[in-house]
């Protein structure tokens, strides 16, 4: 089984940019972080875009829902970040069929040390290989459906709605 | 949905002694791990034993098998040595019924940086949640029933066999 | 001997504020760096701002002037942003004399893992014990009087002048 | 000025070895350290051994002596187990004149997160730089003569004595 993982960018990949001092993308860390948890599973990963997802346009949703379709895979993992992480699960889940779709994201950066992105994408990857068709939002050790699931802004945490 | 999360040693929990300047085990790392994960996972969290899975003897497996059995939960992760993981395994597969048991662990310790560990921990967790009763391994990003998986020492990864 | 150390902000002391998915000061990671060096120098840790340096004032290089002159040690380490850093210590070294007073930062966030500011902190606490009475910047290993000390913006490092 | 650094091992080294889960030596991560420092200092680092001080004999002492008296350069700092690190800091400092000479080690592995060896890497190479000729050991943010300092063994720490 090969899992297909598209990333799209979100707090899990951002990157500090030491010359100008702020927070900015540059490639993503996830095959390093596929590296470090010694993962073995035929993982395939491509960059679709690399954005906060407080700047994603339906546009953008739209790529990903078209990626997600032709991939050749039927389990997938899609990294995002957390703030429209609904919205694109959203968009996937009423226009896929077929496909277990897994969003995943992290509250801290990677490089930031102390991060829930690895923690987040061995548990995405996990519930990517067993669940059966559907798109759903994987985020602190739970699995949500897509239409299950809402983001508390307040203290950065999904729930069941 | 509460998960069990028994903790018996190994890599996963191998700390630096400073003075003596070597490997011992103090308390478990795993609540940190929960933390750093940001889980919101019921999780019960109580230590067995804290072992070199290498010297595990029949009367720890016995100890963590009755541990499962009596354990009121369904839904249960054993943290272990990765030396012995599979033998435990096959203790627990041939004495339980009816519970989800899942192991894991880790081939660095978390505490050494770049650990695979907590992207393990959250693999397990995961599994732990929707595998159906049986005992697993969950390791390197998959998951494997108890009697189909194998540790291949020299490359310190586990496979299926 | 005590060594005075007045925190500033800067870089070094930047934090990943979760909710808001931005950069920001917390409290400073000064004792704890201390604690994380083992050091056992006398040094007392006083917190003067929290500022990114490109947005320091002449009043608030007075502010740390005045610091300066009035701490009751003769010995002091200054953290600080790398932007505007040589300002500041030109405003220092023309206004303080019969003190040791040596600037210093980071290019990257103590929390963002890989950090320089461990290594500079170390150093700087050391020039300051034994240098004669100056104000220096100690940045990359180096040490410079402050009127000899240029930042090489586009390579974010400094070097003499 | 080119500052001369001699690896000899020790805690500062120490890495974790995955498959037989114990503490060995690889390469030195001196290199690393420099680089994460972002140092500009000009180093020539060589290693001499790669040894638990607890296990260094007086032929190992011996070739220390000898490299830092056939050193082109009159800096150096040489890095060394703690255990008997002022056993070897005598022999250089009976052996040698007209060299600075700072011995430094760490508490922590580098590999093992939180070291104190990036701060004392920072301060060896500090002190180094301007202390006159003599050998001396800095650690804790601290620099002694060689003849005037002690290891507390119980507590982990260097002092005066």
């Amino acid at each position: 089984m090969t899992i297909r993982v598209f990333v799209t960018g979100g707090t899990f990949d951002k990157e500090y940019e030491e010359i100008r001092g702020r927070l900015s993308f540059g490639k993503t860390h996830v095959p390093e972080m596929l590296k470090l948890g010694r993962s073995r599973l035929k993982a395939r990963v491509a960059t679709l875009m690399m954005k906060d997802s407080l700047f994603m346009t339906m546009s953008d949703r739209r790529k990903i829902l078209a990626a997600c379709r032709n991939a050749r895979e039927n389990r997938l993992v899609v990294t995002h970040g957390t703030d429209t992480m609904t919205e694109t699960a959203s968009i996937l889940g009423r226009g896929l069929s077929g496909k277990t779709v897994v969003l995943t994201g992290a509250m801290r950066p990677y490089r930031f040390g102390s991060s829930d992105g690895l923690f987040n994408l061995g548990s995405a990857l996990s519930f990517a290989q067993i669940l059966p068709p559907g798109v759903y939002v994987a985020m602190n050790g739970l699995c949500f459906p897509w239409d299950k699931v809402r983001k508390d802004r307040r203290r950065g945490i999904f729930t069941a709605r």
